[in-house]
């Protein structure tokens, strides 16, 4: 069982704004590759998607604190901790490093996210549990 | 039968880049969504999705000619011209203008889009006739 | 003076993802979007930069809670109530509503922003107060 | 001195729209970030901004022709090829590989770009010869 992950990737040029620093609603996107980035180590795909049927997990909830800018072409390093668990939702802490900063953070976010699936009769995406394989490789981290 | 439109949009913070300019890839998106809104003045949603069917215009060409820079927060004016049209496909060019340059263009660029469609029994989607009622609303521009 | 603002755009095509709704970091964009419409409803440009130097407002906290999904082309309504005024800081909540939901909100966010700027000589933008005409015609938001 | 380059990337979530594919405009952004790791492997950063003075290479045509769609969560594979090169100038040709199409490309598409720089004193980039060590650097592919 895992209840952590480390993602290492690097600002792009077309990440930045004219303020020339990283354009704050990719931090969200950071977040999410390095959420689909952990699903991946364990050998699961985030979202499938397959002859009208859909499974994948929902946010319900985003948010960030930004303490420092991230800047082009620095690497950044996104920590993953899984902060809850349910049989049909996720939440999940982020804290992002940059190579200037050593260990001071540059930023602290969170996701909390639902799984939610769909056959081809249905009109909608609805709640359901997530795979029992995934909810059984997937542990809460232990209070720091 | 309209063989042309124009489209006025703000440039946003979020479309610049640590450059100063609007990033260049952003061009594209704000010559599709003149597309959308060209067939949006016709009375047509130009990508359709519902219970398994799929229709829309595939992208197979995109170009760009960039001619002089676009800043936040200027207005852009985007004139799209129906440059040709077969059962299933349509050639669009495009001129790009903002409040500094007058009739000097700040862009020039073009798309080839070919229409597409997917029951919900097929695996993708694949070329189609475009509907009837659309193809004949849209006209070729009389050459210049 | 003014605490509150409506924004209306058009959810564009490139605004979704495969999931067939608008990505979830896009409704950041809008905020921001929305942000902006405000102080140009003011008269103001919220991020100036010409000749070294910089003003604007650094984004130190973003949220969001989302409820519904946002659908390709619906229109989406953004309202914008300023919750908090300092010298340097503002802070904003935003609710959404598409066509389809009436009057329950799609989502809810916040944003929470710093006054910065930057001269020629300096090398990183600094808090500082906001404009004082700025400070004047904004308003926080009477308890609802 | 050097003049091809293979950049492999992982296709985000982000990075798909509604139709299921990756959106068109990212096929740009994926030729720019291959663009950008080909200076980073010669050890040079392809936009350098410090203290007032800008340099890098502005974009003045960008084209791509799709022959079938990238899907998420495949890898993409990027082949980075210079076609021109004079003291300012340099045009790349780039051919798009999935997973799935073995040596069929998904794509093909061009840049040209332009050296410009900005002194601190300077209102806008102008046209300049590339640095020499990074003009010794790159060579111009042999015709195929």
């Amino acid at each position: 069982m895992t209840h952590r992950f480390t993602l290492e990737r690097r600002i792009e040029f077309a990440d930045t704004d004219m303020a020339g620093i990283v354009h704050f609603a990719n931090f969200f996107r950071y977040m999410e590759s390095a959420e689909h980035a952990f699903f991946r180590s364990l050998g699961f795909v985030l979202h499938e998607q397959a002859a009208g049927n859909v499974r994948g997990f929902a946010r319900v909830h985003a948010d960030c604190d930004y303490l420092r800018p991230l800047h082009y072409p620095d690497l950044v390093r996104i920590e993953l901790l899984v902060r809850e668990k349910t049989a049909s939702s996720l939440a999940y802490d982020f804290v992002f490093f940059d190579e200037r900063g050593g260990e001071r953070p540059v930023a602290r976010g969170s996701l909390k996210v639902v799984h939610v699936a769909r056959g081809p009769q249905d009109d909608r995406l609805r709640t359901a549990p997530m795979p029992k394989e995934v909810f059984e490789r997937i542990a809460v981290a232990p209070n720091p």
